[in-house]
């Protein structure tokens, strides 16, 4: 069983995170939370989401597994206003999920979750992190996009503050947020690595939550932590670097 | 002679109303009302719109007809900002239509409405209907859209209510107002019909009106009723069923 | 040496105006202003502006030449909300010049002046002068890009006002301004010019001033001027005519 409501904006917030990496997703759902994991098809970035119970209107639920078409739910998105209601029921007989909104119905075939992967999430131990407004980070995804030539940021972090750079042939774009604009700091050294552009852009412009924690280490994956749906939602998302070849 | 003052807004309705079915209309004018009939290239849908004198903020005619360019028109409705009225003066020496906003003179060639169609809107009873809020039918249909294996949208009106409802192979939208929802209901019994779902769609969204009336019978057009300018334009709208061959 | 630091909403003002006709320009800079001229690749307009000091928040220069990239000025304007402050300084050595905005910092190369052109502008005597809103010419414009086959818009002034029209096969449109809704006007007599309407609509759709004044003489350039930066930015653009052949 599961039969839920939540509002649209919690939905919303969820779905355009977990789209960046996949069309398809299995929600692993127990009594008192549901889980999300997706690995993008290239195994570059890796994605964990909790949402416990107290980020719904209502919430019951027996452990049950869906596999969701993240279109299909976009799409019942765009017919809620800001403050509706959603309201899901799983029918497993009949392998469907009924979405309500107001006067609107909409069922919907679930994907098979054999198809689905189920990635196992690293433990990854990063000792730098630094959390930052969502505003500034993407800021400064926007501005190290406006160089052309490059295919991966720089990000560090340093006793000094939080640094998002990337470089071209000639040109440089750099966001910089000294340690006493941030949110919080953990720096006892320093510690920078290389991610794809692309990616990096693609999540932090997906995301609704005021302010990221960002943890790092040279060369090892950074790990994006942040909140959704008033803290009742934890999302982890994992990014490997490109190891420099020199 | 046609020498008319209307508000921009208005103009606007009925323009993007008829422009759903056709790129030139003629327009037929009288001392006291202007009527418009068009019926589409397949000859699926068919409008037919009278507008009194009152719709006009100054409003002056003989007996003549005009062929209208839609697609000039908006492009001067494109000029106009909200509440501009724009007046048209006829020439009918030259053939031509002069439109004037504020200090902007736009002169256009009228297009020989023998070249036009001018359909016969056929009588037909429809014994169901269900006036509902734009809006809901909005919703309702983007919804339907959301079915992406489905060409027709089902019509139901019931003594329950009104439902709109599109089914693909495996996923389904619908929209349901129950009686008590709806703005006036007249079923005594139910009636059922399936009609195109570009048309629909296309039509709903160019209605400015904030409610329509919806008239049905099984396997007949269904015709839509509704004004504009403040219930000095009266337009009817018919489409055709797709007869189910079950 | 280049130190500036200026509002965004004025850089915006001038690359707005000055990338209707180069990808790149060559800046002068002196110890009390800057300036700017262009001409298009086809030679067919021109672009004499001159910043004082006074545009800018703060401003420390010698004489120098600056070589700018647009398009990369522009991705830094995106980054920049209103009343936000962009700040300058060049780095001849590297041949970089340095924007920073907030946290973000973009750094680009130069562009070579070597390869810029330089025009001359030429001293033309245009007697007849109107000044009106841009709200105006930009209504004008639109209404004149209607006319699906006309390639050149008519300015005409006279004692009577200003008049910008376009004229096809069997379609016109106009725009005009009487006299007294003009904010000043100078016509002893009447002029009036064909001008090109794709360079004409680029640069009146560019221009954030809130007035311009037009200068016109039969079959000389037609000239615009208007002031940015509440008035300490001046802008001179010069446009050729068509000599009509009858």
């Amino acid at each position: 069983m599961f039969n839920a409501e939540l509002k649209s904006e919690t939905l919303k917030g969820l779905v355009y995170i977990v789209s960046t990496l996949v069309d398809e997703v299995k929600v692993t759902v127990h009594p008192d939370s549901i889980g999300i994991k997706a690995i993008d098809p290239a195994h570059v970035a890796m994605i964990d989401i909790s949402v416990d119970k107290e980020a719904f209107v209502s919430y019951e639920a027996d452990e049950t597994e869906l596999g969701l078409d993240l279109d299909k739910i976009k799409s019942v998105l765009k017919l809620a206003g800001p403050g509706d209601t959603i309201k899901m029921v799983h029918d497993p007989e009949q392998g469907r999920l009924t979405m309500t909104i107001g006067n609107i119905v909409r069922r919907m075939a679930l994907v098979d979750t054999g198809s689905l992967n189920d990635p196992k999430v690293p433990q990854v131990e990063l000792p730098m992190s630094a959390k930052l407004s969502i505003d500034q980070l993407q800021k400064g995804i926007r501005a190290a996009e406006s160089i052309s030539d490059a295919d991966h940021v720089k990000i560090k972090i340093a006793p000094a503050g939080f640094e998002l750079s990337c470089s071209g042939d000639t040109d440089l774009a750099s966001l910089m947020v000294p340690a006493d604009e941030l949110e919080a700091l953990e720096a006892d050294d320093e510690a920078q690595s290389l991610y794809p552009i692309d990616y990096f852009s693609n999540i932090i412009k997906a995301i609704s939550s005021s302010s990221v924690n960002v943890l790092l280490d040279t060369d090892l994956p950074v790990k994006l932590l942040f909140d959704l749906a008033d803290g009742h939602a934890h999302v982890t998302y994992l990014l490997a670097p490109r190891i420099e070849s020199e």
